[in-house]
């Protein structure tokens, strides 16, 4: 029930700037928190426990990033399952760590999956798998217009 | 130079378990990371500073459920700028909140787009917004085979 | 024959306030049907029943709406039957109470089929049922510009 | 809030079988509904004001056979405006009789409409006056595996 | 009214067998036309003359090949007018005489036309000077599995 | 060799003539040719015969209305035979006497037919008896620029 | 006329040799050739300037290696004017040194042409220059199943 | 690592200079290259000996005129493996002389791939040993904006 709190309204604005500030850092100390939203340090303990429960905070997690590690290459597959293969698919896909993000989707009711590859060489080999169960389209990342980042937190 | 440092060759075991147990709780004091890794903690401070500087930890950051924030639907969207609104609809895509990420393909040479929106209307109005400077083709998310996850950190 | 006998022709005025009349309240009393188009009951129940006679109208139905019953979503879906699979799909698609609408089109010569579901996930289940036998392509509504209508009564 | 009641479950079987002969022949008077679910003319009448008060039935409608009123071909068009012209659009296919259906979808981000005409030269005055606004895609039917019906009354 | 006698019925046989004689040489003489099928001149002028006046047979005509003419290339153009150019495009396919045969058709509605060229070369004169009011998507013939030939001349 | 002939010049203007002529009604005789061009008889037979030596007339034939006929609907079918059923799809439109004109293509690199229907029901029919070799795309034809015509007979 | 010679035979197999040894280093010595093929320098001298004049060997070039010059990217743009573009389009082409071969080709009637960059921002410069006087479709290239190579010097 | 030395940087004005007189003319002396560049015969020798060893140059070759051999066609042919005939596929392009540049590509995951024919008779022979385990898409070429040339040799 509690999960549902949030789901009609958005967050307050002292809930919204404690996201933002931890969007940025996530491991700053809950101290250097309560400082910057002028609340009591237990006080902003007892909201973050709050988010956390109702589900709004999922976790804390640390950025990397793929070129520093040699992923020289990102791209984008579109991946559509041969009669049959749905499960089979599915499961390459999860089990293949150079996909970092997957989705099934409406339209040609296919599968978009990002990965994160060191050389076209290691792209081909990566298709080349999928291929014996799916047929492919694959596009390789140019730029990007901005970096991933949190939905609105409030309501516009 | 430093930035480099890694390019060619894979994190080490220790940088490795350091980074998956921050993937999964950015929050942990370091020592208590310490621990995990069973270093002392000036030793983990001083890694993770190291992984920091040569750009693999770009931060530390927060995963919100827009789910639990009321974004009922995920949808993608390839952008398609009309002749000349190639900026504009870069910076449209920048400006608009419910886009959390997205990047600029090879193929159609388009625009791929994330969103969260509330309601099928929701997206309709951030559709409309689009097509007076591109085009667009949109796909509702029905599901995902896994989560959001990070590159591998070694290689395979 | 006497199907055939408005095939080249329309109705004539009074017919059709007596069709229009039924078409917003097919409920409506014979004798109240009477006194909007300003003649005898008998002399409407005898053109109502010639208008069903030649086959104008097939039947009098209610007209539920689906978000009421909890269809949060309605999808159009169009459907290629794989190699040999034409009659199973028919089928299919015909024993699915879920779509409530269905025509074999011209074009890449599938079938177009409307349906209500209550979630993504729903529709997924949908679409996996179908994916069997056939490939598919799934759009979401987002909107209706008017409500199902009847087709022009008279020539324009 | 009536409206919602019900929206998470679904009908009880009596509800479903007056709405089903109801679908059927919805010129029946109360007495013989009454009849046929085994409960008094009163209680029926109590039990549709109260489907008709949350919204499940809408109203009750004329089934009218394009066909018998010379209407030899049925078409889906698929209208993708033109920069600038999506409202344009929409009022073009509202205000245009010949069009009985129509619904804004996802994928290309066009609107999927159902005409009735009396001949391809029709049909062809039709798009024509549309591809000043927009581009279209146009089938045929050439069959149709169902009649059109009524969603599921009740979970599967 | 002659003229839809046949409409709802096929030939007999000897206008049959008269039409077939004709597709294979229409310079046949009615005497010699008359022993073939074993009636009299003047029954045969008679029954041809009747074929005319309903509108069977719409002519003689002679069979050019256009490769003896030097046309070395046989293409078809699908032809999809930019928006307002609709008569400009089709006036340009009737006034091009390298163009032999136009349809305009349902799918992504434009023209289909089949073209006969001496060259690559002249095939983009033909293309360049569409593109000015039209996309086209061009495709060369590699070979014809048959011969054009007469619609079937009676009902299977 | 004298098939060559023609090969690199066009025609002279008496035989474009001549030709123009017998398009339009191959039975008128050959003293009413002669009449027309201005030379005698037996020089138009010689001239005639030329043309038919070297291949530019190829025969004369019947031009028939297949909607005098009943065939009231005309389709082009792009047909894209399935793995190894080339040879099959090839046979299956050449016997198919409802198809009167098919050439294989470039692009997709399929046959394209035409057809002529008495009805959308047919054009199933034959639309179903393809799809278990191949996969189709059906266009029905809506008007026609111009009729079907010679390519041009002199150089431009 | 001379230029003609070749055109509907094949080579003789002295002629072949010469050319497949040139193909392999074409800065070879005449004398070395000689030996090669068995014949005398002034006869192979001679030949080889047959071959030159005939147009077979349009003359000799060096091979370079893009990646060695720090092209890490190779991709295929089809690249297909605006409107009124088409010349300006050709321009573009031609006057842009990254793209080492382009063809106009029939299909959707574009350009295909091959570019040598240097990283992928490299590459989206030279698309972004394109996309205000044509739209693209982008394509890198993964591997090579051969190296380019002449084509057959004798018939098969 | 001698091989990445121009990796980063580009080549100097002379090495420049004796690439684009060996591109036109690889069969020059090196004495009269000497006399170009104005430097002695064992510098340039040198020179040469060196772009050799760091893989610029990667050979030296003919460049055949595939018209003057009578292959009247130039076509490009995208080609789509058919599940499991990845390897099939790639080795029947490397076999087969006709093709003469190929690379496998982004986008739909395919071949694209050149052949030289001399009539459409033969490219469809072609094409239809590969419709057995791919499918395919054929362009003819119609003209080439420039001819093949080497890559921009210094940065711009």
């Amino acid at each position: 029930m509690n999960r549902l709190r949030f789901k009609n309204q958005s967050l307050d604005s002292t809930d919204e700037t404690l996201i933002t500030v931890l969007a940025k850092n996530a491991r700053i100390s809950t101290a250097e928190l309560a400082r910057t939203v002028g609340l009591s340090a237990p006080s902003v303990a007892e909201r973050i426990r709050r988010l956390e429960d109702v589900g709004v905070i999922r976790g804390y997690t640390v950025d990397i990033d793929p070129a520093a590690l040699g992923f020289a290459i990102t791209a984008w597959l579109r991946v559509r399952p041969l009669p049959g293969q749905l499960k089979k698919v599915a499961e390459m896909l999860a089990n293949t760590p150079d996909f970092v993000e997957c989705d099934r989707i409406t339209g040609d009711d296919c599968f978009i999956a990002k990965a994160h590859v060191r050389s076209m060489q290691d792209l081909e080999v990566l298709i080349d798998r999928l291929l014996v169960y799916a047929t492919t389209n694959t596009s390789v990342v140019q730029s990007s217009p901005f970096e991933a980042r949190l939905p609105p937190l409030r309501a516009i």
